[in-house]
């Protein structure tokens, strides 16, 4: 495809040193793009990216004040960098592998299991008793479906996936490999007597139950309630390796990123945001449209709408004042020394004056 | 089930608004209660909630001096909250699946693997070449029990469990999905030279012995250890994502919570509680009821019992003093303000007195 | 075998009390040893463990200062503790499983996936359609190979390993049980408009490329590029359960220990050594041989070679300093107070004196 070509595919205006015949032949982000490829600049937060680009072309807004590619690329405005990218990348990916229906021959389905329409059960999937799998669902190579679990409709379960017994899944769930719905909570009961420690399992008894257009990375973990459900609202979407504990519930619309941690009984609110690695301890609220940043720790209640980092987690404004502590510190040994000096030089000019 | 017969069931007197022939169809938390369900409030922390809580009823302690929940539900007083839930929950819950014995012809054994009496082998399980598989096992789908590997009695195995060559578990071991034990150490001798950098894997040649009466959760990794074994006290109970490095060794009646890592040699006392993301240097001595909290990093040996927190982690009272830091600082701010001012004021006094 | 052969086997010089005629049984680390064994000492940090080792025999350098096992071992001095104690381990470890060229009945690999010379496919491991699989190379039982991925010679996929579709590895990358290449990067765009909100999946059309040398641990998780690919540098090694997320590129040589998190687009130079549990947040760039400590939280760019630690993570310098913070208060307190008395004094002195 010609520069030009792809300039009227996105209804945009070319500006800058590449030819509008030039090829394009593929799509990158501007720090590991190639001369052939399209880049785009939406955030103006990278337009530091755009004098080294190797891009021969880059997708930026109409009103944005940018010179062009220093490796003598072009510009090409647009409306919506974004939308205009994500119209390109088709041109140059190749599309999605589709699963076609269809049962494979060497999956495990029990008799007693119901399947919807059109449903594709991949090679040595197990589907269980008494399990429902409901139209158009993917369930694709050793995912393991168990007894009397219910997915609703397009739901997609990579290979690997464990949705363990009596868990419910709504409508277009997708869940990555390795994931595991619904193993049993980390409860015991300890008890030291004089004969030793006794330490009793309290049964986990109840289920997880995901809502509608969810989304869970690889290899997390949420696990099955002690009685009741623990619950993940619609919509919300889940990262990598993450920790969901028993009777947690997620508000819809929360956005949970790679390796957090959430404790039991902890309930998160709408539009919770919780960035990479950060833990909170059970039996927490979380109100609506609260940010709880990168690696931090919660261990209270976190109400009103707002950012919350450090560990243990406090306001942005708390955590800017802690940060500033050592340069405080610094500051006050200065003064503390300037006026140990000022004191000890008026002393002595009075021990003088008192000779 | 009716109030009354519940009562009687759990030997309760019942107190405040719901009547005795209200209908019982539930168990729940205080929290997620709705009317219908039998709730109980064991640990007077959560006090609070009683007000709020739509159960129909709550089993309380008899001694224990709280209004009944605001909603119109009824007090159910007992001697154990505790003991008598736990008596009710069956009442509304299903039962837990049990696997009949049974070896699933897809499953995949080894003819010179060893199976007890009375196993399960689930449907595409597969036990390895001289794998040992001790009386009542249940191995369950997808599980694998690789090569030499050794299970005691009663053993559950989840979906997607690896037990790796040659480790050995003891008796009533249970393992949740995707769960990992005996992958490699992470060990590697790197040598800087004049012909670049060479980095040259260091054999992992031992293997995982787990004590009788473990519990590990799901998409945890235990590793083999260089040589000899890495190895798990009984009685230790496991959480979810964990990290146990090669040749760590945990003492009997140890917890380790959710994404916990501890890196490798090091040791655990008996009955180490190590709470939710904590990391632990290698190569540390951790002494009995050494309790480390959420989210700490310990970098040093921790010989006495107490707990212990924060990163680098110190004792609960050293945590409260560098807590109380910011505020420290903001005190002695103004203090020196005052000080400055104060002798500013005596220098000016002085000035003009000697005018 | 004697210790007196041992000691010839490794070229080694006798000393201390164990006869030459001992019987030496086994291998294992100081802390670890029973009579019978071998042990080493190659680090003088652990030298300490010398004294308290059951050991019968250890092997240390020619030229350290060292007394004899308190417990009546020998010492065995030669030039390299860690080659002689390599060469010494085989004698009394069984060797690793070797697994034999052949495709197990029951794997399915699809007519389309081009298979190598020599190459292991072990029970219902899945090669998919399209996939291509270098000569000598070992599927484990339950891995995945999906459509279109390639692997190089001489790669080693354990168990439940997932490669997900069109991912590419290159020669001899080992990666173990329950691993995840290649599930689609977290990303999503949230507009929030009048009819609430709308969170719509931004497509994941990259893959990952894997370079020569790789080894990966257990249930780790490495997402697919958004476009291009998610690139591993040849040599690198990483651990268990580390989460990389989308267009990450590592460069050669690095090593990534236990549970880190690399947030999307970040870059790591070459030699980059991350310890356990850190974190770094998404577009950094990490320079040549920057070591960063465990558990630190890293939020910006860090290109000067050198240690970091902390959250945020700061020079190791700067941490120190941070580090003595509690203990600067304290001492700020008391010069704090010391001059209150002392300016009170003084003018009270003054005070008297006008009188």
């Amino acid at each position: 495809m010609r520069l030009s070509e792809l300039a009227a595919l996105v209804g945009g205006r070319l500006e800058g040193a590449a030819p509008p015949d030039a090829e394009i032949t593929g799509v990158s982000s501007l720090h590991d793009a190639l001369p052939g490829d399209v880049s785009f600049l939406a955030n103006p937060k990278y337009a530091k990216q755009l004098a080294s680009t190797k891009a021969t072309a880059v997708l930026v807004r109409e009103d944005c004040a940018l010179p062009p590619p220093e490796a003598g690329g072009a510009l090409l405005r647009v409306e919506s960098p974004d939308l205009a990218f994500a119209k390109a990348v088709p041109l140059f990916t190749k599309p999605a592998i589709v699963r076609a229906p269809g049962i494979h021959p060497s999956a495990v389905v029990d008799p007693t299991a119901k399947l919807g329409r059109d449903v594709y059960v991949g090679p040595l999937a197990v589907i269980g008793p008494g399990a429902v799998v409901g139209d158009r669902c993917v369930i694709e190579a050793h995912a393991v479906v168990a007894d009397e679990a219910v997915l609703g409709e397009e739901c997609h379960l990579y290979p690997m996936v464990s949705i363990r017994e009596r868990c419910r899944l709504g409508n277009r769930v997708t869940i990555h490999n390795g994931t595991v719905i619904g193993a049993d909570g980390f409860g015991y009961n300890t008890k030291v007597g004089p004969d030793g420690i006794r330490v009793e399992k309290i049964p986990q008894l109840g289920n997880v139950e995901i809502g509608d257009d969810v989304e869970i990375g690889a290899n997390a973990a949420i696990d099955r309630a002690r009685f009741g459900s623990t619950v993940i609202g619609p919509h919300t979407k889940i990262d990598n390796l993450v920790q969901i504990a028993h009777n947690v519930r997620t508000g819809p619309y929360c956005g949970i990123v790679a390796q957090v941690g959430i404790a039991g009984s902890t309930h998160l609110g709408t539009g919770v945001m919780i960035w990479g690695q950060a833990g909170l301890a059970g039996h927490l609220e979380i109100g609506d449209r609260v940010e709880i940043l990168a690696h931090a720790g919660v261990a209270g209640d976190l109400k009103e709408p707002g950012s919350y980092l450090g560990s243990p987690a406090v306001t942005k404004r708390e955590a800017i004042r802690q940060f500033h502590v050592p340069r405080a510190v610094e500051n006050l040994k200065a003064d503390v020394a300037a006026l140990k000096a000022q004191l000890k030089s008026l002393e002595d000019k009075l021990a003088q004056e008192g000779k």
